[in-house]
């Protein structure tokens, strides 16, 4: 049995938990970040679970925060699930390389706070991902293998990859467009890799709904690259550092695939050839504008990751979207 | 007179000094990072600026490092100058927005280490860019205007965004092919900003060679995005922290632009018309890998930004290309 553990607040203090079920066994000790956690941290949580004692607390009763802590690296796969290239008019087939681009760790937010929408940005959208959070200081190429996964990754969490396809389709560059504060709910719980956990990482069920409609439902083995692959070439290129986030793309059901046609890429051929890119990228945002399936003041939408079993259990994520105009400052 | 203060090791101790035509003045104390330096190490150098005293080494007599130190937000503005949009086949008529891409900060190094070219980089290519130290945390949307320039950044560096064109094309997102590590040389010198200097920044000579020849040569008045709106977009997306680094992008010069059509643009729409878009990638490193402007294994990059009285001077930048079979473990 894994072991979950949870980051939360309790009046002005900010302590971490094993979960157990709707309860909390208080892991002694004060970690500023998650890398700090990392360490003794996450062996006490180990021995709690196995053995729990001390002070508990029910899950309603705190603030859970996200388990990731900023600042941090916070890298992305892009397109990694071939039914999410598909929808988006991308060709899998076509695709050998493993695409990276990253988003600012200050959006990182709660699994319950709000998503704040800009004022500026028409079309919101989300993307159910499983996060991997790095337990070692890579600084060089390392042959990453299946086998030793729980080497490398510290743990798991659901994270949600929030983006403003109006920006991140005029922009090329997507950095931007999904880096805004708010951009990336993670959590509620973290699941601490164990050895014998290195193949389930490939058999998670991700689903995320807006107001209790499915839109994603799928399965980490649809990925196109797997986390042996990703953490082998992203070490040969940077350092990664304990508490460092890669999040590894989303399966399809985006609101940006919403109603696509089923020949989106050869439409987008089409207009390539006949249009600038700048009027390509004004009519697919006013084409797209009308498309209901964007996030709007109000929605909630929710997430989860869990193994068939229910073994690995990433909690649920629960996030309302606020327009700037609304929240608070 | 402005203060330009290095960082530089001698022994196994990393040291900061005051910059004094080829002497460094050395500054008390010991800052693990370029962040802690900008608290009390940076009052210190304009303290010592002023009155010189104490102990004095020769520059030659040092190891220079990047005043720059990792890890750190390494945000990176995309084709910020006209002249490099043209050289690439983009309009620059039709750019209405700020482009922003990341760096990882494990690529910064030194202005004297070597450039590592990894072996599968077929096309590696030299942006010269004004770098932005930052000297504030930026947590929520800040005005920044010409005038108070100095409140948000500390100094100014060189830094060169050395990019692998053939994966940047092939990958589409800038992340990978630009953040090899050793793909960001920084320094030597960080000039300390202050509110007499606000108005100077845009008027910077940026000057890079490879092996003698002068590729790149321009003046930060040619920017399309000056520091006050970046920085002021910036802060309404995310968060910036003392000793972050924001790269303002790069002039006409590069590699990628050597001899390009003068109808690049209209050309690159024809193909992409007809090539499906790894077909057209592929034929364009195809083309471009008989570019002989490309850096090859012995080459020597240089790089200079002064302003044009000399006041600021940020010193010489002197990379070497060297092959990752060639490079030292």
């Amino acid at each position: 049995m894994g072991v979950h553990v949870a980051r939360f607040k309790t009046g002005s203090e900010i302590r971490w938990g094993v979960v157990r079920e709707e309860k909390l066994v208080v892991i002694p000790g004060s970690y500023a970040t998650l890398a700090e956690f990392l360490g003794e941290g996450a062996a006490r949580a180990r021995r709690l679970a196995a053995a729990p004692e001390g002070e508990t607390l029910a899950v309603r009763d705190v603030e859970l925060l996200s388990p990731v802590t900023a600042p941090c690296n916070v890298v992305c796969q892009g397109q990694n699930y071939r039914s999410h290239m598909l929808e988006v008019g991308q060709d899998p087939d076509a695709k050998d390389f493993n695409q990276f681009f990253r988003k600012a760790s200050s959006a990182l937010t709660s699994s319950r706070g709000p998503i704040i929408k800009p004022e500026r940005v028409r079309m919101l959208d989300y993307e159910i991902e499983l996060g991997l959070v790095i337990g070692r200081h890579l600084s060089g190429p390392s042959r990453v293998k299946r086998e030793n996964l729980h080497e490398f990754i510290a743990g798991l969490v659901i994270c949600n990859d929030v983006s403003a396809r109006d920006i991140q389709l005029a922009e090329g560059q997507w950095y931007k467009a999904k880096s805004f504060r708010t951009f990336c709910p993670a959590g509620p719980y973290l699941y601490l890799l164990d050895a014998e956990d290195n193949a389930r990482v490939m058999n998670l069920n991700l689903r995320l709904s807006v107001n209790e409609q499915v839109r994603q439902d799928s399965n980490t083995s649809e990925m196109v690259y797997p986390p042996e692959e990703t953490l082998s070439e992203l070490s040969e290129v940077m350092d990664l550092f304990p508490g460092d986030l890669v999040m590894t793309g989303t399966p399809r059901g985006v609101a940006a695939g919403h109603n696509a046609p089923k020949n989106a890429k050869f439409i987008r051929k089409v207009l390539m050839a006949v249009l600038s890119e700048k009027d390509l990228s004004k009519l697919v945002v006013k084409m797209q504008s009308r498309n209901p399936a964007y996030l709007k003041d109000g929605d909630v939408v929710r997430a989860t990751i869990s193994s068939p079993d229910g073994g690995i259990h990433l909690g649920t994520q629960e996030n309302r979207v606020v327009a700037a105009s609304r929240a608070a400052p």
